[in-house]
């Protein structure tokens, strides 16, 4: 690969780690934002997804020009595609982070989380953010070991899924079926976090692995 | 555009033409699979799936050699970028499709979906279905009016979403908490299959602008 190339690269990579940090954090405040029925978080976090979609056009474009400019080999056009789907990957935890402060501004000012359900959603936000940092991690690193340890944690957000899960449909739920309805997409949608950030690391890993 | 490019291009996007007609396909016999309780459908939907995965795989490895062997211009690589990107998305839907067959298979011998909700789970297959045959068109023909009328249709579909959400959430509900959360992601799953539709056909449209 050109050194030329590699810097080019290096550089569009660090800002695709910056870009999901900022989902993670979206996540982290669409969190507390529906935790604490706090209406301004959610507004801050729905407003601010406009960053994230800025971002993923212009990674987009810096790309197009890359190829087109540089005439790259096989291998470094996966490398650019695979920049490219992590952007959308990315793209798209905005708008799950997104999807959860929209599901704390629709229940304004009740909160869409019972009690029962409340440390549940909060271990399943803290969870979602520090994948994303893991993630961002492996953007820079490539570390093939991280992403597998980044496997790891996400198999503990999917158990809080079903955790979730059961409780809505056991017998002890006393909080309706609207909450039952609200949880199951909240659910949903941190779980679909997860898979992204997931799905992003083995990416960054696999481009390691190809180039070695 | 260079002949050759045009004509390779052309191929891909009768593929993937095919790709998404497959998944409109799949979302039919799993809607059917759900609402027969029909063990057998639900589980060749679910095994067909591999199909789309390595059609998808497929697309990915030629758009790769083309943009490294034919030295593309920038419109040329947004071609073959929208096309990359359409390929995901009609991964997806195959995904969509699949998580309802599960839906249908985690109920067997009994249906996911009650009496109450039947009529619009049936319509929402049919419309996803229509959606998926209109995308196709939309990405051999890019007629920019066709996209426009599809978004309509997904309208369509959106409405029917709210209408089942309105229904489990409604005092006469009287199928319990696990059905409405059993509807609640079946109706998500197509409206999201619906969005990548519209997608797919918004992506088709522009890429017939931006040439013209």
């Amino acid at each position: 690969m050109s050194p030329a190339f590699t810097s080019v690269i290096s550089g569009l990579r660090g800002e695709l780690a910056e870009m999901v940090r900022m989902t993670g954090d979206a996540m982290g405040r669409a969190t507390d934002s529906l935790l604490n029925a706090d209406l301004e978080t959610a507004q801050s976090v729905i407003a601010a997804d406009r960053i994230i979609d800025d971002l993923n056009a212009r990674i987009d474009d810096r790309s197009v020009r890359l190829v087109s400019t540089m005439a790259p080999a096989d291998s470094e056009v996966r490398e650019i595609l695979s920049i490219l789907r992590v952007a959308t990957s990315a793209e798209r935890m905005g708008d799950l982070a997104v999807h959860i402060a929209k599901s704390a501004r629709l229940r304004y000012p009740d909160t869409a989380v019972p009690p029962a359900a409340r440390e549940i959603v909060r271990e399943m936000g803290e969870l979602a953010e520090k994948l994303a940092a893991e993630a961002a991690d492996v953007l820079e690193t490539q570390d093939a070991r991280a992403a597998a340890d980044l496997k790891v944690a996400d198999e503990r957000l999917d158990a809080l899924h079903r955790r979730l899960f059961n409780l809505v449909l056991s017998p002890e739920w006393n909080d309706g079926i609207e909450a039952a309805v609200d949880l199951t997409l909240i659910s949903r949608f941190f779980e679909r976090f997860g898979d992204h950030c997931v799905s992003i690391a083995d990416r960054a890993a696999l481009v390691a692995t190809d180039r070695s």
